[in-house]
């Protein structure tokens, strides 16, 4: 699984991009958590690919500043077979946005801060388990 | 707590309403869920405001039609202090509508099918232990 | 049959709501015509789902004032199984107005003012003769 | 009576134009239909004006292909003195079409396949008998 | 003359809405004031027609929620013949919004808080003895 | 106060400017009204930020043919400390227009005529006793 | 010089459309006048083509029910290279319309009815007098 | 007549505005021209107020800068009662301009450089001798 | 084959329709190539509905001046069987335009001058050999 | 050089007009600075053309409250050949706003409060010095 | 010669990347294809800027992902000398997209699956041999 | 002190991008200028996060290519702590463009070539100094 550009200043200030990591991985012991961070997104388009061609089972992914305007990564996500679980440390409807991503996820978590990577999770466990 | 309108006719094929109100009181046992339908806006508007003034601790409301033209409901939801959390069975998104409640949700949870309910509530336990 | 409805203040000028009443059901004589009123639009909804799960064969209905905003019936219609023919006692393209409720229609019929009615039942009638 | 251009395809899968001419002919015994077709609509605007201007009583017309962006029919609709009833074999609401024409017209009827014609004459007939 | 709808939380926290009412029955001592609350649109619309038909001399409303969307009634208050005084204790353009029902006032009073509604029975008493 | 540009031609049939003026200080005999007239916003817009400066205790104004493009005078009123009545001779809503200074006005009365100022005074003399 | 398409039925009223050409004829002695009507776009487009391949000065023409979607008339226009003035017997901006062709006229007159003939062929004679 | 604002630096590289109103007072000997140039809107509404009140006979203006937001000087020329005739040096339409006051204009004329006021003022004979 | 409306004037200076006509005749010796011009939208239409329910294999057409606004085209062009290759001698997009038809083209080749049709041909034979 | 219509607010918090005025003129010894100051567009323009047929070799201008609606102002800065920089006290993107003027300016300077002046004098004989 | 970006998973399916290259240097034995692939559009504008400034004679692209917010890219389209032709795999129109870089085309090629690089490619053919 | 990206063509003729280099470290004799380019957006976010966490004291940057779409860059600008002057060799207003994220800056200086970063510089310090 993938978790990319989790950039969010609201995060770092009370937990770092490090302790998250470990958090998760935590949280997921039979899991094999590939956690990769971002500031491309052409970068990121072709991780994903590869992940979705290699052998990973889902993608929890915070879009983060690929939210606006990030068509060719929607397109992207489109093609690819595995699950897609789009998630936000804030409620973005609240902000005013609307993510460009969020048509192509097979589920949506927006809001809880740091807390939302965690129900993204359960989210794409409960959708590998059907 | 309470789960306003759960009309939509995906779930009905394969879990009655009476079937989810059980599943998730069972799912709960130390909560009690006060769970509500109606397809009258006005008549939501003055059940949240009642909860609001009386005991409840949160809403888990799946607005359902309520998404495309509720303003009415948004301003009654952007006046109550208790938290709500907004739940759709599917990605909205993916059906191209935009929730007219959303900006004034704490936390949204979009997809899985009934199962968004029981993320929805957990994400509220989340919320009220904090 | 339903034909709900039908506040139009044109209409009550020459006809009253009781004489229209009488007068359809005496042009039908072998069919049960079940005749309601409402203003409030969570009240249309539920009817429309109780006559659809129950054992009424169409819907001939004047949205009247529900044309405007009425999305939430909209996706009432959209759901349900009998056919649905939507009546207006002018034409509503003249006023300048759009029926948001059309779009889901099997047949509309829009003029002849309370003589809409008469030709919605012929039109639904042709539609179960089908 | 003019009832012009009926060149949608979905028509002549299960009817030609010459049976439906017919059909349409020998259910108006005492009426004189005449019945026309073009794909040029300044030539439908030329027969309208003459067939105004002679003494004809009405126009049913399916504005078919024209209905998109055929502002000169209207103008030329706006300025006739016989009535007008517009008919679509196909609720055109339901595939996001809005006629240009249907603003200029007396009545309007969409739906019921070539059935669409005959209701349509039907209703000129009642606007011609009051 | 009826004044519904005041649910404003501005309001409620430096006077109640009982206070309210009968702070404005005691300045209208002449005066028989009939005033109602309500969250559904549909109620507002039947009360008012009911107002219009019975022996009312005229409105005056707070459309408070209804202000966003309430088309339906506004075109209520369009046929209605008594004359309609439309109130909003906030200045409701500096909040950005605009009210759906303000084009069918005769007269608009917006700001002062409560005390809109003491102008705005003053507007109604001068239409009045015109 | 100020009341500047009172050039609707509704007015100038029924009553003169000139005995506006008279009744207005007639009703308002403790009050010093200094009441002005111009067709140039930017007279207007001087006129104003001098009576702020000076001892002028609020400002009740018609902006008349500014309320279309009135966007300087808007900016002028913004950073005005006395308080700011706007009043229109005609509910400006029915007419379809929009007022670009009230959205910085504390209250807005629009309707009655001329009984407008008489209400927009009050309103004024409501602020200042607060 | 052509004339196209003045059939505006303001004009038939008053003066026939033989009386006009008359009319026009008379007033210009020294000029031929080539006078042409078509309710056909794209004949309208292959005469004015002939025309200005041929030895024609100029073009006055009422572009009428071309004046809202004439964009291939426009085209047209816009590659000729004798003068072009437009002519409307109303104001077209007092009837809320936008010319498709203004755009390309080196001339428009609007206004006046029947002379709007007159005032469009003495501009065209003083363009040709440059 | 007043002829206000013939500010377009077109025109004074080939005749100075004091030719252009000896030229154009030479052309009217029987009339008297009341020529004024002025770039602030509030006086060009209180110039044509004070000369529709007065004993002019029409108005030939060319609203230069102020067709883009004239929109305060377009209520002032909607409730005069002599005739306005608007005039442009230029086809404004092919500029890509819409001219705000056009829409109150009983004719327009565009192009032809300072020709253009002739031809306005002959439009306006026209309009007075009918 | 058809070829419709190459009536660019950028073509015709350097080569004329007939030459062009007789070049890609030339160019296909195994081909029958029917070519043919016209500037009314209505001709064309019938013409392609004729060639598709002949023994014509396919369609290169330069809808030229219907490019802005040909719906009633593109409606034709839907439901026709035959491949449709659109040609366009410059490309649209540079000069801002963009094709109504487009959207129903198998192949579309947009630049080169009268080359277009060279490619558009050698499209259609493409779509043809598989 | 003019340096017209500084009256933001902000400014005159910490530093009067006077005293500006007085800086500017101190930091430029050489140069001769004719500042002026009005709440009145058209008198800005006429003032700007004075001054480019005189002898002034550039203008630094803030636009002010022009800035949102001042086409007529633009029109005229668009036919001076004097050069034109453009100067804001704050930046305007930042305050949401976009200077109609801007378009035509060749140089902007936005922010640094009462610096922008100087920055803006600072540009402007940059350009003179080419 | 270039050609970027041929990342679309419907040519994927048939035929590979690497067999593409294979095919399309087969077709040209004569020619140097630079064949590339990136899902930067940073790295795709500093590819183009060096071939343009090296010694490839023109670029044939195809945008991808690119197509629907690469304004960056077509600014750098903008500025290069060498002739530049954009393909696409798919109608792009009948997608419902359209091309940021079309604009800056001096031809365009849409469908025809992979067949699509090969009429690229004849087209740069024929405008390098102009 | 960073000046990222000033690929603008129009510089490069006069100035190469080594020469401005040492044209502007030579203006600042005791500032360090830390100059850096880039065609990818993601990379200029993750300098600017890297500048602002260390040591540098302010940015200066010509966004170029990413003044069109880059909202990613502008969140990136929004959390920084360092002041941010952005800088445009040409008037971007002229040109008809908006720069995304100028909303971001504290001042911005648009026009006057290669100069402009002079003046930014300048601005830069005025800040600093505060």
């Amino acid at each position: 699984m993938e978790a990319l550009g989790r950039r969010e200043p609201e995060l770092y200030g009370t937990i770092t991009a490090a302790e998250l990591d470990a958090y998760l991985i935590g949280q997921h012991p039979g899991d094999e958590l590939d956690i990769r961070y971002t500031n491309v997104e052409g970068e990121a388009i072709s991780w994903i690919y590869q992940a979705d061609l290699g052998d990973h089972d889902g993608l929890v992914m915070n879009p983060a500043g690929f939210l606006h305007e990030g068509i060719a990564l929607r397109d992207c996500l489109k093609t690819i077979t595995m699950p897609y679980v789009e998630v936000h440390m804030t409620n973005i409807e609240k902000r005013g946005f609307r993510s460009a991503t969020a048509s192509v996820a097979d589920t949506m978590v927006a809001g809880l801060g740091a807390h939302a990577y965690v129900l993204g999770l359960a989210a794409l466990r409960t959708i590998l388990n059907r």
